[in-house]
């Protein structure tokens, strides 16, 4: 224990089982390494102890980090509450009293904050990174099917038709802004609370900026008061991971869907399959259902922390140790999912030859009739009213578009000529769309050119 | 493996650890040893296997139980995917190809299900005897203190006086409806699945009957591709644990600010408080503010299983293996909290006597001035309003009713008399409540004493 | 307003605004005139007030009814903050100061919780009979079904032949456990506050037993300050709402799938479809779709008020008057789903013909395969390895099991004989199930039988 | 309806009222009237209209906007389904025929999407004043009081004194970061999605960079199927406001404990508390406690939102007409809520009279005898143990630090001097603090400095 001077009794065993934090915030060693050694620098530079006891302090951090590292030792919880307890402890061990000369000017508060931090902006790295790994294999998967064409849909209704390439495009877009969310998020984590102390900074002389410089932070922050309570890069952390698995579950669900029997669009790489315990002829989508699934963890843990951040009165309050658990779960969610997207995506074999005859005169094609209307200079109310009627008209006949011919058109409306028949063609209606952001085959193809770019260069500067 | 047959390639390393539930599904080893043996038997009645092979599978079984709870065998990760599969693979080592018959008409759908089932029972059972001991805690509580007087609050503003009985019967009132909910819950989870195969039972005779009542369930269930797709038990258990986790919520918060200087109502005894790194003067309620944070992590679990439970199309898909995490962490919280606000009650010195006197004549009396005023005739509204004048006095008086003398009361209003004075003393306050539920001594005694009763009964007989 | 004898200065505006419920706890009017009426009869009984005051409040509070009914009178919202003061004024307008008698004894604390108790308790019921009409929608659908083969799915793939009536029985069983936990959300909600004051009761000599019966509630609260801080029914009302909504979402999700081209399984009557402004062909699940997206609005209910009553202390906070959105809202939400669940399902036509075909043959009989091969004595590991072989052979003849004879059989293994065909034949397959619980017809007969009794009990004695 | 040209049922009466969303999206009233001009304008300007054309829808839409600002004209939710089409219908009243043109390659998909972004847009502007309103309310408590001692507190337990200003800075420094946050989500709902059509643009030649010029968006979007399904946008506006009403529950609660008779620090002003209907004496802080129960509404607009979107398939469903009411009810109460907050710290009064004397020799300042040690060269952790000791001292003497002299100092440690003794003084505690972020009254009233000439400079850029 690093405090109990005034205790009369020990903490019962129960209680300090409920609230030791070791288990998990072992994760933040190597932050806490990092962060004493740089404080223990800092308390140097200012005087409050020696340049030989900085020395002596910060090997003795390097050898705790050495004897982790290789094994030799692990910290214990029936001994420390703690990771920060534990490091301290054995650096005692180790060093001596001395060791009680770099918690000057420092509290748990500020520490761990500190840590926390560290370690959301490394994960944010991470992450971006993943994605950055998942954007390639859609960019991959789109370059080789800008012509594939496959039904567009709307409420899971063929709307018009598409490529497959535009299809991943939309979520590659998707992880783009994911990216710009996580390094929103960088940026609100990497403000240093150091030097906050327990709610009030120091009456001892700590210069902020020399940790900061040491921890590579962008800034110090304000108020202490705020610095040891705030945990809102946290809660920026947790949307990020909730947005980006809404969208991983999507995703998700569509290869589910495509993979039936029914749809038949994908087929997922037995590496990423599962089979039946009882049902032999079975190949689940189990990695896609695991993924769709875990966005409810994932929510649920943003929730969990907002809930025990509501009308907490400040400063710190020991409810606010449950910060952790959800953030480094979501992580590992979140980032596992990225990575097995990618990997199962790599094996997907993409087969829309089933689909190529439906479509071809599919009443999907029916949104191009009434543009050639419109450009009739018919209003495109009355052209999508006439439209309507064809479509119904073909159903009568029980065909589709292809099944009509000009005097069908021309029963229902005088305007129509035989260049509208060419509406109802499969082949040419990708390049028929002309606007900005369409699947247009060339459009779509300087579109993944761009998008390489951007991630090559993202890559190489950051 | 259980399955692999016709796949041609291993599954990826990371999508096994990813899919694998050992590392928290191991929890149902005891009941998934417990149903193999039901079925085996079942089995063997049936005339599916001979009685010699039930007899050698059920030793098998029985082994593999000794050997793990001796520690002889721990289930390897690396070769099993969930405790299922872990200990059929054992049951082959130790009886050969003999236990790939234990499978026959079953499937992990149903097998899971069932062993859930069972999981729920048995910690709902748990749960309601932790809140038994807790309420019995408040008993204690209140028996001692059914005189001691202590402000009741609305809005945290002072509103009548109460004791602290009284307010303690509050939560054994709360906890009453806490064990209702899981008895609830029980019954929900009482319904045996085994025997429902994948998804629509088996072409094997199997005898559902046999199992249930080796099983110990109140019934079967009713069409098997709603037993093996359902969860509603799992998520009744998780609002079960919420609505719990917030009653406890409630009271931590109140001790937290009891135990403020400022209120100075109680203190926690050292062994569930801890101390500050920094600051040496600190007894923090660490324990009461984590019981009142954790209400997070349970919110978050419940909105964790509803979420991905939602559109799933039926019966069974792979992202219902999300649901036991959030079920287990729940239990364990809401199971420890339990337990710990039970052992800090009954360390909590309470002392009302600083709130005495500044009670004594206090505006929180001022109900019972109102109230004379209607057994005199005058309307409530006017009671009130004159009340409110009588408060405006003394405030302007710059003193509380005690600083008021019958002239005071006779320049607001001609009605009142010196009885009218006796609202303003405190000693009498709570026996002058009369309707069923308040805080008069009497009944709370009587409420006591039933309530003592209906736990002792409860115990006896569940 | 019903205060402010001692406020010097008058509320704010947007302050009055922000904390006025009138505009949605007007739901709650015709609960506060019966428990008005009660009340005052109530205090007539005691002889708080006359026999002839409590007939002029009672004819005043029904001439407000009337009204209001008539559409002769609206409660003001810039004159009244709830509906409570909205009454008690009007009665003033009515019968004068004497209605300033009605509230002895009583406080909006204990008035709104008894109101709200009784709109939850009403609701519940509407809740129930809704249930039961989509289950008796359902029950016709099966019983039309009982011998249409469809797929039964796990993970989206096509696991067992089954029958469209048992796969709607799944979703009357989940509907029947619905209603179960709607019986225990009324039964929580059945007990009555009133008496209970502000926070401890009254010095009045009330009788609360008088009001209990007069409300028809099943008892009274036993403690004051727990009746007025209590929401738990709410949270249980929620829950219920939760699960009842995740069901239908699933069958949402389910009608939208099979409504696909691509599954072309049931085709949605118009009249719960619709049309897009821009693509003349297109016939939207809009209202499945809503089904499934508004379970969103559900879930987010239940965090609200979960979220808001964490961590308050005792007792009434003005946090609280969140309770009833969320409530009012869900109930609306679920109810509206269940009508129209009710009416879409009623309009749906189904159409099996595509897959009999695909079906028969197909790698879903594997299992009864499996099941034939245990009869025979072949522990059923061995016997999923064997189909496993049997199905990889159909593939590599790139055919399904009706393309294999019984030499090819034999090949894999010597026990196969010429009864093993007969498990690749679709026809019977239903039959070949012989567990309780399963798609068998004549167990689905019986259950329908039963269902509609049950149902019906439920409808004479509820 | 603007589509239904084949359907030959009419849509059933509660399905329509069911699907409808008139009643809300009423709100982006503004928006469709600036969209639909925009769109016209840039169809004369790509010749799909003419000028002229132009001219008399724009002059259209201009009279439907003058009508119903003027209350001439309400949409009527009996006949229109959404704000879209009533806009379109009534244009079709004023102008004819010619109305129907204005949807010429449009759908309800990009143009709900552009409306909504634009509000989203609009309300961030909003908040990002309201919030600046509120920190000047802040920075004004603050410069009033840079040396109002107060207790600092962790865990609700005094830890160190600090002033009220550095507490209020706490607050405005995570106002700052909701501003930044806000910000965030301003820029990702300024991407353009009109031209997007219902999934994959349009065969008609729009130019896309006219739309985005005339509604002031930053870009345009990149794929017209994620720019339809894509509501990233929504979910971290909401996301804001979670965080932003955290916030401000936690300034709450402070408030609320603050105003307890036990606490006594603040006062709120008559017009932000109310009264008790039962209770004459009661002045309650509701305003607080709505704001604080009213983070639970938000954060379950969050999961409403999020669990919507969860697993939809691409492109749109109609589950994402969910979208708005959260948003619109989530802005609604963030912004009330500051504006109330603003407006309510305005009134209060605090008052730290009674705790100077308290905290003169308070054990909260126990970490300056602790950093006094340090100085002289002691470990920390030796002094906070002999400043555990000296606290003892003190509780066993029944006194606080004031009632200890040099020889009780010296008795538990030798190093003691009588600079030791002017640690117990409360004067000068605040200078004592030479940290960057602490309480330090220089510091203070530099950063209030700056803070001002911040949101100054904020307030006149932009």
């Amino acid at each position: 224990m690093l405090w109990g001077g005034r205790f009369s009794e020990k903490i019962d065993d129960k209680a300090l089982e409920f609230s030791s934090s070791l288990s998990y915030d072992i994760a933040l060693f190597d932050e806490d390494i990092k962060i004493s050694i740089a404080h223990a620098k800092m308390l140097s530079e200012t005087g409050i102890i020696s340049a030989a006891e900085f020395d002596i302090i910060s090997k003795g951090l390097l050898t705790i980090k050495q004897e982790r590292d290789s094994g030799k030792w692990t910290p214990d919880p029936a001994k420390s509450e703690d990771i920060h307890s534990a490091i301290e402890e054995k650096l005692k061990e180790i060093i001596g009293p001395l060791a009680g000369k770099l918690h000057s000017g420092r509290s748990r508060n500020d520490q761990v904050a500190t840590g926390f931090r560290m370690w959301v902006k490394k994960s944010c790295l991470q992450l971006i990174s993943e994605i950055c790994n998942l954007q390639n294999t859609m960019l991959a998967i789109a370059e080789e099917n800008t012509e594939t064409v496959i039904p567009g849909y709307t409420h899971l209704q063929r709307a018009q038709p598409v490529s497959l390439a535009f299809h991943f495009l939309a979520y590659a877009e998707m992880l783009k802004r994911d990216v710009d969310r996580i390094k929103f998020t960088f940026s609100q984590a990497d403000k240093m609370p150091l030097g906050s102390g327990a709610i009030a900074g120091s009456t001892l002389p700590l210069n902020r900026e020399v940790t900061k410089k040491e921890l590579d932070f962008a800034s110090v922050t304000e108020n202490a008061m705020d610095s040891i309570s705030d945990r809102d890069f946290a809660l920026d952390f947790l949307n990020s991971c909730v947005i980006g698995m809404m969208h991983l579950s999507r995703l998700s669900e569509e290869l589910i869907i495509w993979s039936s029997a029914e749809w038949g669009l994908a087929k997922i790489g037995d590496k990423f399959t599962t089979g039946s315990s009882l049902m032999p002829q079975k190949k689940n989508p189990d990695i896609a259902e695991l993924i769709r699934g875990k966005s409810g963890r994932v929510y649920g843990n943003y929730i969990s922390l907002a809930t025990t951040m509501k009308g907490l009165p400040l400063s710190y309050n020991r409810d606010m140790q449950e910060d952790k658990e959800p953030v480094f779960d979501s992580f590992n969610t979140y980032s596992n999912s990225l990575v097995l997207m990618s990997g199962m995506l790599a094996t997907v074999k993409f087969d829309n030859s089933a689909y190529l005859e439906e479509m071809d005169g599919d009443f999907s094609l029916s949104t191009d009739l009434a543009d050639w209307l419109v450009l009739k200079g018919i209003p495109f109310r009355d052209a999508h009213h006439i439209v309507g009627k064809v479509v119904k008209l073909a159903e009568e006949k029980n065909t589709n578009f292809k099944g009509l011919d000009l005097n069908d058109l021309k029963s229902i409306n005088a305007v129509f000529d035989k260049t509208a028949l060419d509406c109802f063609k499969l082949s040419g209606c990708l390049q028929r769309k002309v606007t900005y952001g369409s699947p247009n085959i060339n459009f779509i193809k300087k579109r993944i050119e761009d998008f390489k770019k951007e991630l090559n260069n993202y890559q190489m500067h950051d």
